[in-house]
């Protein structure tokens, strides 16, 4: 068993625990938090133990004060850790790249927020495991990222790409932020086109340079990112063959309008319905009757759940980068059963 | 000066009614209400002639009851009219035109809501004009259509077209709707790609017949559409070039990020600061950053004022129909300065 330290008990360190400890072959070492917030409360009670992100005194005065349970601070349990899991905000993670992991030669995963350069590489399950494996500094991109990785391993398996052109329809803020906007507006982010989401693919797919061309808007919902995909291809491929192909990609799920997946908002109903912990959907959602195939040109609209779809490819990062699995098939597969994805 | 009969003085019909009345060739004989709300009580401030739109003694009871001066049904003026511009929704102008317009022989102008073959020919001011001079039965296309002619145009003037992609980014009710949503969703509309927005250009501009695809999504806003265009083109153009034609091309407005206009709220904004009544921003709104040119493709994001776009084109519509002004550009200039737009 593989010990897994989680800097930062967020949006995403909480899933990656949880995911983490429903695996066979690795567990959670440890969690950090910057303040004694209800989810520190709730990491104790789960029965992680708790450490402060930040190795200050104060700090640690402040869990000790809330009465919340805590072990000490990041640096009497970083030595003892196989690999950490970095998921604290953006830009804190290069940070702690530089200031903490490398010091104290631990292996990290960083997250999307993070820039590809930071890292020796950048992982998709589907693109990249074995450029990762044994690696000590990994990025696992995005979820826009994620989800544009496997669609188009996807349409890959089937046909050679040409051109392809994204449009990405953001979520405004995640479901818990009570901060941030717009309430009622779109926003062009960035302004300016192509947008920085074709690089990032690039990143995991090095081929795709010059072929992907994105732009993105950001819109007043919590629930789900939306992408509409235009793809040149240079062969002759069915509607049907292409559904095949998208069925048969590992962490892909089709959804029927006709069946009353009329938008993001029923298809988390459907997560909460099957009873998904925090309504989680780590699957991208495309929609079946979005999937079109004109002359050379391939089209669908699909959705992707920002909260968790990276949590299964941060599973599969570890087991690259730590060696314990030298098939990525194999990986995504133990991952999707212990987590009861598709 | 031309007399025109609005039948239905709701979010278009209102707009309509103030915009003929700024016009020097023509006047508002009248406008119609099926019922005696706010807005009927508005009318009648405002000076307008209110009739009921439903000829029925029961429905023009009700008028009185609620102490609204009404003239008496649109039968009682129907034969005064020049022309009828139908402002009723969807659907039910096909039915006005079967059952009213055409048996008392009147000219009517059908909106967007409407199917392109209901009528004789489909108008944008930039497009058709000359085509639909004389006719007597046409429709304004919707304000994401003429949003796209008028920049297609702007493009057209400078560079051949090969293919148009775009992608609709829609709001999902009007400001003053408070009973449809989406309210946390994003919903593609339709699911099927490619959308009806592209055959309905071709209704305007049948030579783009095959080079323009779109599909759409709604958001929860209620301030404007947008679009991200990614236009295929067979000359060389620079950037420069493109701006000014963008500039040049009547009724579009471009706008920079730069300067704080970061969002469709940002543009809205203006509009209310430039004390525009209801905040009517006629002008397509294009972000100049946005502009982009790479190798043979040109990139861009606009904005789309729903409620506004299609009143200066319906002033242009009635000149045209009937023959008061044989210049398009003419026509667009008058009705441009009389409505204080660019």
């Amino acid at each position: 068993m593989v010990k897994v330290l989680i800097n930062g008990y967020g949006s995403i360190g909480k899933r990656v625990a949880d995911a983490v400890s429903k695996q066979k072959d690795m567990e959670v070492l440890g969690v950090t938090k910057t303040k004694p917030d209800f989810e520190a409360r709730l990491a104790v009670e789960k029965g992680y133990k708790l450490y402060c992100a930040i190795p200050d005194k104060e700090r640690l005065k402040a869990f000790e004060d809330a009465g919340i349970d805590v072990e000490g601070t990041i640096l009497d349990v970083i030595e003892e850790a196989d690999i950490v899991v970095d998921a604290a905000p953006k830009k804190i993670g290069k940070q702690n790249l530089e200031s903490i992991y490398k010091p104290h030669k631990v292996k990290a995963i960083l997250q999307g927020g993070e820039k590809a350069n930071d890292v020796e590489d950048n992982f998709n399950a589907l693109w990249s495991y074995e450029r990762c494996f044994g690696k000590d500094y990994v990025r696992v991109v995005s979820c826009n990222t994620t989800g544009l990785c496997r669609i188009l391993y996807a349409i890959n398996s089937v046909v050679e790409i040409n051109k392809a052109r994204i449009v990405l329809v953001r979520r405004a803020v995640d479901p818990n932020d009570d901060k941030n906007g717009p309430v009622n507006a779109i926003k062009p982010n960035p302004v300016v086109v192509p947008s920085h989401h074709g690089p990032d693919v690039v990143s995991v797919i090095p081929e795709f340079e010059g072929k992907i061309i994105t732009s993105a808007v950001i819109v007043p919902t919590t629930l789900m990112h939306m992408h509409t995909l235009m793809v040149e291809v240079n062969n002759n491929i069915s509607r049907e063959k292409l559904l095949e192909a998208i069925k048969e990609t590992p962490r892909i799920k089709l959804f029927k309008a006709e069946e009353g997946f009329e938008s993001t908002a029923k298809i988390i109903e459907y997560a909460r319905d099957i009873g998904r912990l925090r309504y989680d959907l780590p699957e991208l959602a495309v929609w079946e009757e979005s999937v079109n195939v004109l002359e050379n040109e391939i089209f669908l609209m699909q959705a992707v759940h920002q909260e968790s779809i990276v949590i299964p490819e941060n599973i599969d990062c570890i087991r690259a980068m730590l060696e314990l699995e030298s098939d990525k098939f194999k990986s995504i597969d133990k991952t999707n059963k212990a987590l009861g994805i598709e």
